[in-house]
């Protein structure tokens, strides 16, 4: 049975990044303990969320002290996969793909670029970043012999299939798409899809009812 | 009260978008009808789901034969807010603020680029697109002058807030954030914040369980 593309991103999981996120934030300002609170009001859900989730995971905070910061970090950290590097391969190096690959954050948490492919002959052997970038005839070899786990997707909605396949086809474990199209993968092989219409009309969806509305009503 | 960056987008928000994606894609194939079923397994939800999001705002299909298509597209239009033009400022000519600004699907669906902003005086004057780059000084009066109801930002973490706030003095009622900082606007403000981490992590999360996962699992 194909993965969907919508299974990995779920919502329970980007809120424990956001908690995550968060959690940094306090301890760039020094603080030692978080409360359900300050968690939830800074990822604008409910306290009783953030301890619904924590529990979930074995974190049980103190009534009137909340969670201690480090402990919690380190949890999540190894929760989320960010307590080890993931090699990623980025695959359509256009504008939104130079974007992703010069983005600080991503090292930051771990994910290193180690290959960058293009179809466009203009493109290859030119530089992006750190990387040069390589043909797409050559990805199979590449990936396989790289040990890439993690493929960027940033190509036309008309390839994204046909290379899906073939990073698949080269032991790649994870896609990040933002190819406007679903692509499907074999069971083992998980997709998240950013698509970037889907995010604005979340926002026209609120602007047309009126602002602040956080769920759809029934007219 | 501050309106949070997370409230906007919703899941089922999220899934009406997707289901107008898949009825486009019906259309596009020559298909009259739509069955929950194949609006579930195109976007990686079950039936049930389907009818209940469908049913909240009115829909309801006929038993074994499904949603009609065109009706349906229509009427997410409207609940999406995809009926009509919005035009949206970009904050921010950076290669992420680049990609945006060329995509076509944004224009497919009504968004036009109508203003684009940089600080960067070497950027200021350069052609983006169809759009020159202005300075971000110019920011409040040209938003207002034409009437820009969403902004699109692709800044700095460090500047996301101040610019937050100065289209929002300017009238904007929508925010699409990039910028990998939570930001604060007052009520009746919307914002939907695009955190590549986040999108990441979701993936790494499936990766460590083994893939396929759908939830989060007490360990």
């Amino acid at each position: 049975m194909a993965v969907s593309q919508r299974k990995v991103a779920n919502s329970a999981i980007r809120r424990l990044s956001l908690y995550f996120r968060v959690l940094e934030e306090l301890a760039h300002e020094g603080e030692a303990t978080a409360s359900s609170e300050i968690l939830a009001s800074r990822t604008g859900t409910t306290a009783a969320q953030v301890r619904k989730d924590l529990s979930q995971f074995g974190s049980f905070g103190k009534r009137g002290l909340g969670y201690e910061v480090e402990p919690l970090m380190k949890e999540l950290r190894g929760l989320l996969g960010l307590s080890r590097r993931w090699k990623v391969a980025l695959v359509g190096a256009g504008r939104l793909g130079a974007a992703l690959i010069e983005y600080p954050h991503f090292r930051e948490h771990g994910f290193e670029f180690v290959a960058a492919f293009d179809s466009d002959p203009a493109k290859i052997g030119r530089r992006l970043h750190s990387l040069t970038i390589q043909p797409s005839a050559d990805l199979a070899q590449t990936l396989a012999s790289s040990g890439v786990e993690i493929a960027i997707l940033t190509v036309p909605a008309a390839a994204a299939q046909e290379v899906a396949d073939a990073v698949v086809a080269a032991g790649v474990r994870g896609i990040l798409n933002f190819a406007p199209v679903r692509i499907r993968v074999p069971e083992g092989v998980s997709v998240n899809g950013v698509n970037m219409t889907v995010e604005l009309e979340a926002l026209t969806f609120a602007l047309r009812l009126g602002a602040g509305t956080d769920r759809p009503r029934k007219e």
